[in-house]
């Protein structure tokens, strides 16, 4: 067979304040691949079927000599992020053409790769998407999976307020407070966002663009438990609305991705209100709960007693846009690029 | 016995920056006590030796309406805050004259109490001063045994950064993370002050006020362990210079107590870095590490194997005076108020 495209997005500068796509982001369809052909030396061929779309690679967006928990993206390289791919050819023992991998992907449309480093197998008996392998099955449900295990110390009868609970990670975060019986409170940026939490169990959802935070959780607080993916104000009237002993779940701040960070102003509270807050990184949580995450939560996924959803936008060329969008919140669900079919 | 000078100092206005005495509080020796006849109604009178000054009494100064972990004082009556006293006359079963006394005190030289609330009875059997039990064998040390012990999971050969180390929370910490095997970071305001911690084992102590605390932690750090007593700018610092898995201990804020609070900026370090912040108040604490605590303290602080440094001010006329010291840090150490001999 003749080469393919072999389209890719690349890293091209370093944004100020929100990532512009076309400058920040590239999309390049100049290189092609020969399928049949290119050595392997030893490893094996990755056709990409999906990429993940998280809020955290803004976070990578980054001058290569700032420190932080993920590593910055190479100028000139393509972008990476969570993907599933199937095995085209492979010289590797125990990879076989067929085997659908997830982990770290590189933004192309085929890449060889030496070992599995980053990468796992998946079976799907359970006859998901793919794509929810990189959402409510992946990185996304693990991190609302394992750290409500780890930190929640959830008790029946408690309150929690969770926030992006339009999005991934908040939505299960939602669906796991309910069965633990706790009230949930749920707040997101869009009516429509608001109307999937309420489907999905939450007992007070808010769109925080139009109804006051603060109004809210004075009305229906305090809480014991607050999963925070926003940060600042947000995080300030949490602060004040807390019981005390509660648990702060600190797993992202987009509100100060793009603007430098927002200061937090209420923090005092946590002495005069017994307040744990734990950061965390899930990638540390994994060796502990993988085996448990994948032993019920796809299951649970495919039956519909959890539920999710997700937009797929089509091809790496949309790779720029749509981290704009949810770096700006406008997208409608978890955002998946889907790179090609099988 | 004619009656006697019952003086007293009282909550006269709440203040909007620092304490001011003879405004924020004023001395008041108008009142009089017949000590002998003063009617018990089944209480003890009780005759003040010593009461506490502490940085948390700011917090008290406030506005009746507004919630916080401690009461806010009442206007026109005494201060209360630690104190050390002992029974003249009992009418209570179990409460005996000479017996000593430990807890809540108001700040007056004698007061009729109906029942043991707030209180407890020490037997001093190291003959350590009174003003130690409500200093390093009081309410300051259980603050620093008892968090140190409940939050630092301190393993050797870690760092930790304590500030306000020269105080009676901070000095004890020192030691103990000295104890457990730590290398130990710690600032203070005065060289006096620095000069002190580096007695006590601290292997970097500084001044903050005239060296750089984003410097010293740059060299000596990273840190896994920050025992915060100041909030503001020094937080902000730590959390930049904290290590992955970080323990923040938050004891207090004293930088905005009398500045309606310092912004945090570097809080998404506590997502980036693992960080685990707990905030906590002792009285919590006290149930689990009480009877531990007096098992191992007063002896050891008795033996010079703990060391502490108090400043004794004489009488009920200098409380407003030592407040301000302690919230401006011109104090030299642990601030007590000698209110009479036995």
């Amino acid at each position: 067979m003749a080469p393919v495209r072999n389209a890719r997005t690349v890293f091209n500068s370093v944004p100020t304040g929100y990532p512009e796509p076309g400058k920040t982001t590239v999309y390049d369809d100049t290189k092609t691949i020969d399928v049949d052909n290119v050595p392997l030396n030893g490893g094996f061929l990755l056709k990409t079927l999906v990429v993940s779309i998280d809020p955290y690679l803004r976070g990578r967006m980054r001058e290569p000599h700032i420190k932080s928990y993920s590593p910055p993206f190479a100028l000139g390289e393509p972008l990476t992020s969570h993907g599933v791919g199937v095995v085209v050819r492979s010289e590797l023992p125990g990879v076989n053409p067929g085997d659908h991998l997830y982990g770290f992907f590189t933004h192309e449309e085929y890449s060889v790769r030496n070992n599995l480093s980053g990468l796992m197998k998946i079976t799907n008996e359970h006859n998901l998407p793919w794509s929810v392998y990189v959402g409510a099955a992946g990185m996304p449900g693990k991190t609302a999976y394992m750290a409500w295990k780890e930190y929640s110390r959830a008790k029946k009868g408690e309150t929690a307020f969770v926030t992006t609970g339009g999005g991934p990670v908040g939505s299960l975060v939602i669906q796991l407070a309910k069965l633990d019986g706790l009230k949930v409170i749920a707040s997101a940026g869009s009516d429509e966002k608001v109307e999937f939490m309420k489907s999905i169990g939450a007992d007070v959802a808010f769109n925080y663009k139009t109804t006051s935070t603060a109004d809210v959780l004075a009305k229906e607080g305090p809480i014991d438990v607050y999963w925070d993916n926003v940060g600042g104000e947000t995080l300030d009237q949490a602060l004040l609305a807390a019981n005390e002993g509660a648990r702060f779940i600190e797993c992202g701040m987009i509100s100060g991705y793009n603007t430098g960070g927002q200061p937090i102003r209420n923090l005092i509270m946590v002495v005069a209100k017994s307040i744990s807050m734990n950061g965390f990184i899930v990638a540390r949580l994994q060796p502990k709960y993988d085996a448990e995450f994948y032993a019920t939560i796809p299951a649970k996924l495919a039956s519909g007693e959890l539920k999710y959803t997700e937009e797929i936008w089509d091809g790496l060329e949309k790779v720029g846009d749509a981290i704009l969008a949810v770096q700006k919140g406008t997208n409608k669900a978890k955002v998946v690029i889907k790179v090609a079919d099988e």
